[in-house]
């Protein structure tokens, strides 16, 4: 039997208990409900989003969505588990990793060239490549508007446009009477195009789960007073206009990916550090002209751009304003992989973030498997 | 024979051709320029400054001033002549490099132990500290004066609230008829507390050398069209009330500093990253409490208050608003190390930054040995 959906403030809610609670409908929260209905069907479950499926705003719709192998041992059978859980959704369109030296397991870029890579790649720079054959990519917000509408299908309850404030009981806020308490604030929009809130009901969990991208940390901060050690930033990924089909394949140089999207590609810049607290992003200036790129992001093409000749071309799209050009705050778990954590009697972390492509599916599946059992 | 000042627009100043310009009167300026007037003194100098001497906002006045023995192989000639150059300047009051494991070179703590560090240190968590005891302080804004009053009692004229812009000439701007232009902009301030441009006159200079610390890249960039890898951090320096005295060693853990200054410590976090472009900063929250300290700050301190117990005391000061705490733009040369660097036929840059207390003198030096040769 289906759960409810509440859309929009019109729809009545009153104060409820939930025996799971899960905070953000991105891709790390949308899994996990998904998997709970799956693994705990006799629990109550209510889905919390402060956005839409995806939220407009959030990480999930504009992440890369691309899948490789190239992870740390440790990672390696969480990243085979989220190739599992992907099936369909994945395109297997291979990933170059190019090379400007010649490495173990790194052939000539020669034995892989085709005539697309001629407009994209300096060979003379970038001599070799390594090719992951099982690589592809997908569509995040696909995935996550599909976990979440398969929760829903197997009981979970949705509410949108709602932001979650925690409410701490105990020392150090975290539950110490073992029910985690969430205040529920249900947005609505003005005439005037003001975000208002047009309700706020509390709810109580058995458990409390916080999945709310690079919004949980601060969440958890403020509501239960528990400083975490992750971070934040706020990444970029301009369009380059050069031609692309379904089949072409991911390049990789430097931490920066070429994925290619409708016929182009998206430049996903790597992320070198995270943006202090207080950052508001900016469009950046390249020798005294406004462009819609941070600074930041451009520095990252600069240095790249010698071996990946298109970068330097007219294709990239550098945007007028920083409204040009897609870009989203991220998290930066401890350590920079996708990790839940137990923050008390009652309540959890779920991060995603940069590597969430890799394994996030999986690191979701591990979470719902140990609140489950 | 003394060089002219101009400190305020009431003095008159037209357009001028000297051999020398220096822009930026910090501590890299000064020196450069006070070695310029000893090594060439044939040549005539401008030392164009946008504050005082040394300026209110500048790195300048808030550096730690810590020397210590403690660099590279490659950086450890140009410590040492900086440490003779420093002279009289430096009080020679020793460092303790803290470890919370045994490693060569590192006996006890029990052995350089005193009971004022009791005070500061949890000896269960830092057991360990390497002595120098060759290492100590100086202010490097005294230095920085000293430096620019030899500089003009040589015959350098100087020019304080002035702004410079640099003013490009043939390709990349980089004087193709072998003489700098840069515009100078008199600054002065209204009844209303607004700085602005009373006067603007042009300068010609055979050599321009931009000495103008976390600005200088920038200047460079707006006025030359020159992008340089160099970036820029925000650093502060919150104080710490527990008693030292002039002989009291500066305390080192994980790249922080507890520097004894005034009969306190001045904390001096480690800088782990650049900060973005367009970043303006801010004070911090602290489990939702704002403090005048920005996170990233706070975060540094939290991660090593287990060993530096006083941080985490009521002794630390963390303000309440940003205006509490000192804080400036520091430059962050790339390789991390004080440097000079051409950029044309008559431009050059030197920056001094995070390491400029260890070698900044030298090179500065360095630069001007260069120039007079």
């Amino acid at each position: 039997m289906s759960g409810q959906v509440w859309a929009h403030v019109g729809q009545p809610f009153e104060s409820a208990h939930y025996d799971l609670v899960v905070v953000g409908a991105g891709r790390m929260g949308a899994a996990l409900a998904r998997s709970l209905r799956e693994l705990a069907p006799h629990c109550s479950l209510l889905l919390a989003e402060e956005g839409g499926l995806p939220n407009e705003e959030g990480a999930t719709i504009l992440a890369p969505g691309v899948w490789h192998a190239d992870v740390p041992p440790g990672q390696s059978a969480r990243a085979e588990e989220t190739r599992a859980l992907l099936g369909d959704a994945l395109n297997v369109c291979g990933l170059l990793d190019l090379s400007t030296e010649a490495r173990e397991g790194f052939p000539s870029v020669a034995e892989v060239w085709t005539p697309e890579l001629a407009a994209l790649i300096d060979p003379g720079v970038l001599p070799f490549a390594r090719p992951d054959r099982r690589a592809g990519t997908y569509s995040a917000g696909s995935v996550t508007l599909a976990d979440a509408n398969a929760a829903i299908a197997s009981g979970a309850d949705l509410m949108l446009n709602v932001r979650a404030e925690l409410c701490g009981t105990g020392v150090d806020g975290l539950a110490a009477d073992g029910v985690a308490h969430v205040r529920l604030h249900r947005l609505s929009v003005t005439n005037m195009h003001e975000v208002i809130v047009a309700q706020s009901v509390m709810v109580t969990a058995g458990r409390l789960i916080v999945a709310a991208g690079a919004a949980g940390p601060s969440l958890v901060e403020a509501g239960l007073g528990l400083v975490t050690p992750h971070r934040t930033a706020y990444r970029q990924t301009p369009r380059l206009e050069v031609g692309s089909t379904p089949s072409s394949p991911v390049l990789r140089h430097a931490g920066l990916l070429l994925r290619p999207r409708d016929g182009g590609y998206t430049v996903v810049p790597p992320i070198p550090h995270p943006d202090p607290w207080g950052y508001v992003p900016t469009g950046g200036r390249l020798v005294g002209v406004p462009v819609g790129l941070r600074r930041e992001t451009l520095d990252a093409l600069l240095d790249r751009m010698d071996g990946l000749s298109a970068l330097a071309g007219e294709g990239l799209v550098p945007g007028r304003s920083i409204a040009d050009i897609p870009g989203a705050w991220i998290a930066l778990p401890d350590g920079g992989w996708p990790l839940w954590q137990r923050l008390g009697a009652a309540h959890w972390l779920l991060l995603g973030g940069e590597h969430a492509d890799l394994t996030g599916l999986s690191v979701a599946r591990e979470l719902a498997v140990g609140l489950a059992g």
